[in-house]
């Protein structure tokens, strides 16, 4: 049964959504991924909304750009944390994304990552999870380690080379 | 029958929102204001967008601040004119407000004004009834001269007694 | 007899101007398009903003860049709703055309949407002739419906294929 | 045991943190609250970071202002969630405090809240933990329900006394 | 005879306006100071810009604020300079009325000074008259070597007390 | 003898100084064009803006971009008109060369004109020289006819064609 | 022999840079401070940037505020390291001083500190001095000592009174 | 014995950190460059930050970007002076970078540089060592006068063949 829900208002958004449902996969949590958009259709927003404590949701990740509203709408019916994504945006550069999802309102928090930030909402709905989830938890510490040895891993590189040669390859 | 609606999302708003009343009853257009919060009551806040229609409703103006969904949320529903008021706030001055309430997608239009710009939304609302009504259009035509005799008046003071002599007064 | 004006100060505005078009043609709306630069030729806008009543003009749609007068100094003389479009610039991202336009002192508002939003500022004039035009309204409605089928198709799509391979396609 | 651990790095923000408190404390919910600057005492900063999960934190509410870098260390070594609330400043309005906290890079999430949103940072941290805890998720239920009686009491008191009226009040 | 032509949108402005006015008399220039509202009389507005020539003006000091259309509209009239003055604004600080002054297309430009920058604007209009006007540009010239003494004075003050006595006083 | 000098920070700056050239050729106004940085030669550029009175000069057009002290510095020294183009930059999009620029202090304007407005700047340095040349200010108004022609032929190009072959064009 | 010139272009500037001249005496450190504006006295700032060398000064320290250039100026002429302390402004709340002193071409770097960090700016002239003074380096570290003990003393006073009585105080 | 440690958060820094290198090269000056990052690798990094003292580093140049950590956290534990490089970004432009780098709290300033100002960077570190060492600072005043030469060069090129021909080479 998935615990988190992906939600998106346009498939534009879908790239910077996908590296969510990648980390999902990759610490092995069960997720639900749809295009619903609370401008477009506010009736099946609503029942979206509405079903997620019931289909088993804990967390949902919500992106949206420009004046986004569908992770503080979310946020409005969902009783457990809502992760909003701004999108990047041409003209303001996803400032108005950002500041739609992240200003919410007293009483109804939507947890923001960065702008574009799509693997970090994957990562901090594991994050959650993992407060009742030892198995995840450690997942998610193999996972900083793995991310800690990249760097490793390149800075020996650096050190090897220089920073003339690491450039050129 | 109230042509106009007039609702914000929270009661720090109404000091804005009282001036588009104000112009409405100057003009001589029914009005009501109402208090929905979009996100603390979405139940609450979907039935007054779906009955809009249906009460007679030709205009919504919405006003809200910070993350502002109540104008996109009502354009979402409401079939006709939605206008937007972007609230001032204190950290982003508005900004939040108005890329909140300006920067919807295609095909959910909100008629944006000032931020702040109470008054100007109850004139956008009473240009809009204007188009298929004669006599407003000449009430606003009246209110047009009387806000240049207004200027001419300055005008002539200034002229009269100088800026020193002005600016003490 | 054409119900909207169509203005743009630069033909570089076209692009985004057209689709403003583009939705009137499919909403059944007469409209009539042009170029005037309040700027380059002042009287030729004077006499165009004065006419546009007698014209029959219900509703101005009027799209600039930069320091942005041209919707602006419309409402100083059409008595009727401007609708404005920010134009997205360069430097500053439509920042510049859409302050131009959205903050308008008291007593003159111009309805603004989103930068390069021509096609939700063609939808707004429809809904603002809608308060007065029930066969308009329903053609509004079925625009709506036809939106909201497109985010479904999408999702079902969505649904049956992964997020994988619809991003592939 | 405190679930929570509530850490600012100056005690110019407690105005703001005390927000995040009287929310867990409604809610029932244990938290240790403290002093930590990491640009003032790393060491200090290392040891509460790192002993944190040991001391049966779940979340950590983390507030900053200016170059804000408290909650994304934090997230750099507690593996569970870090929530954010960036401080209001005078000169950039928390604009640069809102930047330094949310734009993390991927791997490192920070879940921020509104610029000085202590009141939200309380309510998300209880979402995260009503993930797993049933009566608690019924008490954010009650909390929802709560406000929004407090807006349907000023729907109601608007609509028998009117707004000017209520203004005077 | 007034060879500078000073013009405000709204006696709101006229703390900043009255600075150049100022200048101007303290530089011995004579200059005409009156409100007019490109939005609210455009017909008295398109008068005066058009008679400006004729009435012997040389430079003209436009001031707005909001979406300031003034001084563009005079510089699209009056083929002589034009100078802007953006005035600070509440909400965004006078980034609004800076962006609608300075931003001008191609072939209009408007001399732009700082945000609330009156005195500024004063001076200007008297270096652009002392490029034919060599008493003028003395006069101009012993102004700066004042200005350029003031700050010698406090210099040599500082010197003299130290800050900490400089302060107190 | 050249009556306006032109000068920029960097060959960088040169194409968007060459269109302020143009228009002085154009309207048959002799120049200088130079090439001075203030931060990498201090003395060339004091010797440059101290000599520029005796060499002739009436006004001088000075570029510069990121924290661009060129046009300022210049007005700190030369007594007459100094004109001010903030140059596009990647990061900011000229914002800092705009408020590097604009935000001069009490005593010593800069006429600044828009973010890579090279053509507007050579314009505004004719109409301060056409102030006491009745020829000069004869071929301006010549000028402004012919950008006007240029906007009416398109308008009667779109009329005669249609938005959507005249996009094809 | 002063070791660190301390200069402003305005007196307004001093409460700021007082809070440099306080760290630099604290840690024993001569400097030397006076006001001299780069746009009013070129010359007089001309001579003390280029004597600054000869007089023993190792470092600079410039404020300035809106179009600062006198951090630039100072670090086109001295050869060694120039702090520049963007002041807070009014309008545009210490952006355009930020963006003047911070953005500095290839070749003339500005060692920035925050809008307002007077004290910073001290601070980091101590360090740079640091580089070749053990003990100087020693009162540094016996500083941070300081500051982290101060910190913590807060700490425990929290932990001691709770917050509510701790803000109560 | 290295004098200078250049320390990256990603090596997609390179570029930008690589120019730092160059002139420090160039200038005849021992450096270290590394990649290590804050958040990947927290106790590496403190690692790093504790030994640059007895390394024999008096200056730390620290790039990063986003909400960048890395030069404040280098400033809170190195107790001489630390340079922060604010990396370019896409969606903010850097100003993300910029505030995270340059807004640090009173007593861990930030030597802060312009975005994407590598070159600067390593001028600054040079400017720094050079207060205490008089070949150095003959190097740099030399470095100087290169950077002089070179815009000479380019307008005396640009006086011998005009703008036009210039611009085609």
């Amino acid at each position: 049964m998935a615990k988190v829900g992906i939600v998106m208002g346009s498939d534009s958004d879908m790239p910077v959504m996908a590296k969510a449902a990648d980390i999902l996969e990759k610490l092995g949590i069960d997720y639900e991924m749809t295009i619903i958009s609370a401008h477009r259709e506010p009736d099946e927003f609503f029942a979206y909304a509405k079903s997620a404590e019931s289909k088993g949701f804990k967390v949902i990740i919500a992106g949206a750009g420009m004046a986004a509203h569908l992770p503080g709408m979310c946020a409005a019916i969902f009783p457990m944390p809502v992760i909003g994504i701004p999108m990047h945006t041409t003209s303001l550069g996803g400032r108005d994304s950002l500041y739609s999802i992240v200003q919410m309102p007293t009483g109804i928090p939507v947890a923001t990552v960065a702008i574009n930030g799509g693997a970090n909402a994957g990562i901090l709905a594991a994050k959650i999870l993992a407060t009742s989830d030892e198995a995840l938890l450690e997942r998610l510490k193999a996972y900083s380690q793995e991310m800690k040895e990249q760097v490793v891993a390149k800075a020996e590189k650096l050190d090897k080379v220089g920073y003339k040669e690491y450039m050129n390859k």
